[in-house]
């Protein structure tokens, strides 16, 4: 838990992964700047939740930006539509589900790369993850090589020669191999909070493919979730 | 100025470049839906300026996102920090100046992403020009085409198939050109802005980088600017 090291940008929803990325940014020596974002998301639940990470860890600034993604539609996740429920994560299907938003990570690392530019940072580290997921295009290694590209040729610090590099340790983990990573870093998961459509209070529903994809990880990894369910 | 092309996203700053964009699109047959930031720029004359544009063009929606750039810093467009003033074009230097407002475009275009696949349009536009420009990194042929490469990677749209083709119909012309060409098609250039520092009531200063490019193109187009100058 240093501070002397390297700054770094660490994209922190507040959900399980980006928890235990920024676990694993500062056990490499990283000076933390962690970016949350309410972008009209129904779980704003998270957002407590990526405050009270910060707070208990070394992050030298939490950052939470305001975006309004839930004026464009296009998702189940911030709008009213109803977040897909099942009774076991057997029954996910292959295709893209209906809570996949538009864009976003795109979003959220174009944001992260306007403030490592401005801190004179070159690592920005998100949890995406493309074994236990839900199948959005924008969590796979091929799209963060792409993005990772593109930013390199948009900013004055890329033509300036320091290559900005985008950290995503999670990608090739399955759901227990990371929780099991961020328990021997010392992360609290009561903490966190992964569930698509939480009830007021932030109890998880149980059924959506974000619940069952970590009741899954957690069994796999032989520990009980802290977290509450209904 | 038909209505019954295909759909596009045209990222409209309310500046000449945008402008002439816009009619360009409209003369392709695109049903234009156009996309404008208040992101904590000082030259905020430049939304009444795309509201005025849109307003008198057959776009079919104009949407307004408010960003906070400016919380961010690293420009001296988003914070109050001088604007660099020349008495000449000739003394811009080859530098990346002071204006440059960190990833700004990559920011624009992913919100013109994320529109652009709600509505299920294939095709976005933006005024990005390589010859009489400010020397942003964000503007060149080469960023443009990794963006574009990142987004097809990004979206569930691109994944299905639907590729994303961004277009810069000015990328490779003189700011002369880009006037002869909007003038054409019938622009209406005194409802444009390009001042980074413009008086209260929306008058350009003249001495600005963005100013005298835009009078170098007037005076080799031949052609009187319409706007007001200090």
């Amino acid at each position: 838990m240093s501070m002397g090291g390297r700054k770094a940008v660490v994209l922190l929803s507040g959900g399980l992964d980006s928890a235990t990325v920024l676990a694993m940014a500062e056990a490499d020596d990283f000076a933390v700047y962690a970016m949350s974002f309410l972008y009209g998301q129904r779980h704003v639940v998270e957002l407590d939740c990526a405050r009270a990470l910060a707070a208990q860890s070394s992050v030298i600034e939490h950052r939470e930006v305001e975006i309004d993604l839930s004026s464009l539609g296009g998702s189940t996740l911030t709008t009213d539509a109803a977040v897909p429920k099942h009774d076991s994560v057997d029954e996910l299907s292959d295709e893209i589900p209906s809570t996949y938003v538009p864009a976003r990570n795109t979003i959220f690392l174009s944001y992260a790369l306007a403030w490592a530019e401005v801190l004179q940072a070159t690592d920005v580290f998100i949890g995406v993850n493309a074994l236990d997921y839900s199948g959005y295009p924008d969590c796979r290694p091929e799209y963060i090589a792409a993005f990772e590209q593109m930013a390199n040729l948009a900013t004055a610090a890329g033509v300036g020669g320091n290559r900005l590099v985008i950290h995503t340790p999670l990608i090739h983990l399955t759901k227990a191999e990371i929780i099991k990573r961020g328990l021997s870093l010392g992360v609290d998961y009561g903490k966190t909070t992964s569930c698509y459509d939480p009830a007021p209070g932030g109890v998880a529903c149980g059924h959506c493919d974000s619940c069952l994809l970590r009741l899954k990880g957690f069994s796999e990894a032989g520990v009980v979730d802290p977290r509450p369910y209904k």
